[in-house]
Formats: C-alpha cells, sequence, structure tokens
C-alpha cells in the first residue's frame, strides 16, 4: 500500500467535502463504521452544526466539517444584499462555534472564515471561492500536521513493536505507523475498545486495519494483562490536551492504562496536533467534562443495567507529567518538562 | 430490608430448585438479567448440563444446578433395574463434570452424589429424597460461606466508604455489605460494567441494588479516575483461584484495577468461598483460559469491529500478593503471607 491510497478514515479529505454538483457538505457518518460506508449529506449551515452535534463525525474530522458548513452558507447566499449576507454567515459562524464551545482550534478557523466574509462579502464567486479553498487548506493543513506527528512518533517506534493505543487518535496514529513501515520497521497494533463510545473497536481498528497493519482488539481491562505478558512495547494515544507541564488529557481510561505502563517500564508517548495549551498550567487544571451517564447504562441503544442505578461519564482523564514519556508535537518530541519551550523554539 | 428478603440474585435457593409439580429442574436465566426475571426449565440432566454451557447461570449457580442435573436424573430413572440406574446416573455425572472440567468444587459434589446413588440404589423414592437433600444442603453451605466471608469482609468496611467492585463476585459481595450495614455503616457501591460479559453492568448493580445500596455504574477504564477524585475507599472482589502466595486469580481487569489502587493506598481485597487452592504454589502458575475472541468484537451480539481484526480475550488476570491487602475466607482474611496458613489452623 502507497501513502497515495490512504485508509479511507485517516484521509480528512475523503472524511468531509463539499458536492459540487448537488450543492451539499458530505460527511462520512462515523457512528455507523464499521458496519456500514455510508455518508451524511447537509443542504446548509444548520444541518452541519446539528451533524456535529449528534456525532457525525468526531476529533479531527469536526473543523472540516465546520468550515465546509461556513462554505455552503455563503453558497446560499449568493445573490442577497450584503447586510442579509454578513448577517447570514455570522449567524452561521456562531451557530457552528456552539457545537463545541470549548475547541479552540474551531473557533480560530470560525473567526479566520469570518474575517473572509467581510473582505469578499461584494461578489459572491470570490466569497465562495475564498471560503472553499479556506476549509479543503484547513483541512490539508491538519493532514500536514498529522503527517509531521506520524514521522517524529516513527523514530522512536522499533521493529518488531506492538504498540497499544486508546480511543481514536486520529490520523497520526496510522501515519506513525506508515513511517515505521516506510523505515522498514515490522509494527503491530493493539487497540483498546474504549467504552463507552468504541472509538477504539469501531474506528481506531477500522483505521489501522485497512491501512494494512496487524490490528488486535482488546478490552479497556486488558492492557495490564497483556503488558505482563510481554505483548506491548509502546503505549501511544492522541491527546484532547496537553498542559503546560506534560501532563496529558485524553479519553477516559488513559490514565489507568499508564499506570500500567510504569509498571512494566513501557513508554507512554501522546500526539498533540495543537501543541501544549498555555492557558493549562498543570494537569490539574484541565476540567474534565461530565457526560450523560445513559452513555454508560446503554450499549448502541441497548441497556445493559437495572434502571434505578446510577452511572457516572468522566469523558477524559488527566495522565500526570511523571507518567509521560514525550509529547508528539509538529515541532517534535518534547519529554514533559520540556513542554513549555515548544513556544520558544523556531522551527 | 431484613435479612430474609435477599435479593434474587444473591439468593442461591432461588437461583436453581427442583419444581416438584412438573418434576424440572428451575434456573433464573442470568444472560437475560437485569431486562427479564426470566427462568429457564430442564427436563433432564442433558439440558441442564446444556444450561451450564451456555451461561443461563455462573459463578457460584453453577454447582448447584449441577446437584439438581443428578437429582432430575435420579428421577427420570424411576422403576428400571439397578444397574441401568447406575449407568444412567454415572453418565449424568460426567456429562455434568465434563461442562466446567477445571471446576474442583463441582466435581467434589458430583462425586458425593455418585457415592449416595451407590448406597442408594435399590429404593428409588430414598434416592431422589437423598439427592434431593444433597443439592440442597450443598446450595445452603454456598449461602453460609457466602455469610461468613460477607461478615469478615464487613469488618474491615468502615462508615462510609465506597467500595468499587470488579465482575460479580457471588452473594459474598453482597453480605458484606449487609453486615457492615447492620453495624451501623454507610456505604455505598461502584461497579465496573466488566466487558465483555457485562456481568458488573447486569448482574452485580442488580444484587446491589436491589439490595437496598446506592450503587454506580462506571466502564473498566474508569477506576484510576475515581481513586484519583478520591470516590474510592477499597477495592473488594470475588475470585476465581488463589494461588498458595496470596495472588488472586479472578475476571480480567481486576489486575489492572489494583495497580491503580496501589498508587492511591487502596485496599484490595478478594473473596475466595474455597480458600487458597494448594495445587497452584505461586500467582504465576495459574494458567489463563483463552476464550472465544468473538466476544470481544460483538457486544450482546452486535458486531462491533471489522471483520478482518484479530482480538485477544484472556478471560481471568492474575494480581501479585504484593498488591494484595487481604484474602477473605470463612476462616477469616489473611494477609497474602499467611495464605498457606489456612490449612493449618482449626475453626
Amino acid at each position: 500500500m502507497t501513502k497515495e491510497e490512504l485508509p479511507l478514515l485517516v484521509d480528512l479529505h475523503k472524511n468531509v467535502f463539499f458536492d459540487e454538483e448537488q450543492n451539499k457538505v458530505v460527511i462520512l457518518d462515523r457512528r455507523k463504521l464499521p458496519d456500514e460506508i455510508t455518508y451524511h449529506e447537509c443542504e446548509n449551515y444548520e444541518e452541519v452544526a446539528a451533524a456535529i452535534e449528534k456525532m457525525v463525525t468526531q476529533s479531527l474530522g469536526v473543523s472540516p466539517a465546520a468550515g465546509y458548513g461556513i462554505v455552503i452558507a455563503a453558497h446560499q447566499i449568493r445573490g442577497k444584499d450584503r447586510s442579509e449576507k454578513r448577517k447570514y454567515i455570522s449567524k452561521a459562524v456562531e451557530r457552528i462555534k456552539n457545537t463545541r464551545p470549548t475547541q479552540t482550534s474551531l473557533h480560530h478557523l470560525m473567526d479566520e472564515m469570518l474575517k473572509i466574509a467581510e473582505e469578499k462579502i461584494v461578489d459572491d464567486g470570490k466569497l465562495f471561492e475564498a471560503m472553499r479553498k479556506k476549509a479543503h487548506n484547513w483541512t490539508e493543513k491538519l493532514m500536514e500536521i498529522s503527517r509531521k506527528l506520524g514521522k517524529h512518533a516513527s523514530e522512536v517506534i522499533e521493529d518488531e513493536d506492538t504498540i497499544l493505543t486508546h480511543c481514536y487518535g486520529g490520523p497520526a496514529i496510522y501515519f506513525m505507523g506508515d513511517y515505521a513501515r516506510e523505515q522498514g520497521k515490522e509494527i503491530e497494533y493493539f487497540c483498546t475498545e474504549t467504552r463507552p463510545y468504541l472509538q477504539g473497536a469501531r474506528l481506531t481498528t477500522f483505521a489501522l486495519s485497512r491501512g494494512g497493519f496487524p490490528t488486535t482488539l482488546i478490552t479497556d481491562g486488558m492492557s495490564a494483562y497483556c503488558m505482563e505478558k510481554g505483548l506491548i512495547d509502546k503505549f501511544i494515544t492522541g491527546a484532547d490536551r496537553i498542559s503546560m507541564d506534560g501532563g496529558v488529557a485524553n479519553k477516559i481510561g488513559t490514565y489507568q492504562i499508564a499506570l500500567a505502563a510504569r509498571e512494566y517500564d513501557i513508554p507512554f508517548y501522546a500526539h498533540s496536533y495543537t501543541g501544549p495549551d498555555p492557558d493549562t498550567p498543570t494537569y490539574k487544571d484541565v476540567e474534565i467534562e461530565m457526560r450523560d451517564p445513559k452513555e454508560i447504562t446503554q450499549i448502541r441503544g441497548i441497556r445493559i443495567a437495572p434502571e434505578e442505578i446510577d452511572a457516572f461519564y468522566p469523558a477524559f482523564d488527566c495522565t500526570p507529567p511523571e507518567l509521560v514519556k514525550g509529547v508528539v508535537t509538529e515541532k517534535g518530541i518534547y519529554p514533559p518538562v520540556e513542554v513549555s519551550s515548544y513556544f520558544e523554539e523556531n522551527s
């Protein structure tokens, strides 16, 4: 398999795109993977916002979808007067921002698109083209960052390594294996299923096995056993946020696996697409999002527990820096104590 | 709630019994809990054996079911000649032993029932009555042991403790809370869902919430997070086997939680209904049963992962003695280094 044939889930350009013939935003429906490869079509920005909220796409699929949501808004408002166009696009930007109130990079993209709208508001054709170019370039930028992360991580991977990963850490999880393979290293992946939403079972195994890697699924409680049996060499995940002390906020369950990894001297690396967060001084400052406990008492809509009990669903946990070997960024891999120098260097 | 009103799942006499009017063995179908309280009826020993194999009952429900399987064999063979009766009961005993080739206590019960058959083979009525008494007394013995384990464990439980448990550890898990409650202690339970078979979500929460305890369900990856947040005071489970060095073989996932518990000085206790196993010198001597990986790629019959990937399903793991605070037996609680003295003492 060559790099030109990226696995579907890895290629963000195939995850979200604008269908020019039908004037629709088309989003790969991650909720239905791996059973069905289906696409969700959106005819206006409201449908795009709703799709983001309903988890049709997630992770690095969100901001491209948001970008194309504004593209379609620019398409729909053609021929209206300037103030109406301004109003409509502002409304679209606000609506889409609110789907993920805390995702900084998404908000950044939305602000840039609003600025483009201001500049190109006179000419419908130019406005639409500029918007489309912006959404495309943004997506391409994410792909470039993913490749860089993958390249850096590939350098710590050794021949015959088995890499354990938790949740779906985005395209970089694939690229690190792909670069390692290019360097002549044979590698395998173990994926935790990642309850409750099963991203590991549904998405990660899908991306990696389609990418040609031997891929083994385990449940979330099996990592320590696999490590004890010598089956795991590295633990490498994505990260939702990196604190300035080098702590890693990621999908719930990561911390528990990192504790087991320490027991067996297995290094833990986390990919960060955006670098450390200057607004989060230490790992203890990460506020953990609590989600609907119904997602714990049900699996894909089927109730698995008595009605009368409580359930508890922290969506993330935060692994302290002492359990982290390195934070993988587009600038290179930083040991946790050096994470803050990410902002000092040139690269 | 008084002790006379035991939760359904806790009362082993209600889990398996002989229906005298219809001459059937009736087994509470644990596979359908908590959605439905249904009973599986068996008209002969073969149906009982099949029910055990298909997990209609499990854990401490198995040997009572096996016992009543021989009761029904004794009932069906009435009026036949002596050698035919002997042959039929021997066949039934062999068939049922083979449902769980490694469960020592089940084999012990089957051998005792075979001995009764030899002694009472002449008189059909006496044979049937002796068999029925044996199965009943065996079940009652399991209840007595469960109460003793619960009583001992209750003594280490403190007021306002929250107890984390993994998988379904049998009636003792309920009794320890019930005795603690009787001693005026307020306690709560957190239950892991226990993938892949979801015993925690389906059975443990059912037994404990019906038993009147505040019960919270979490996924298998959340234990370390809950411990870090100060939500857990004790980690207490059942045990499939105790090695002579005080290691604990239990449902996969236990070891990973025990590692997290050590990080927060949370003591780990395991209930052993049968005491340590003299044939297992150290925790490393426990052979881990590998089960069908299909149980990992599916949840309750629904496929959750791509067809082409591998999966791995070790059913148990073994926690080394240094992570174990105490092994709870009918004779009392032993620190792991003293487990072997279980056989020396009188009680």
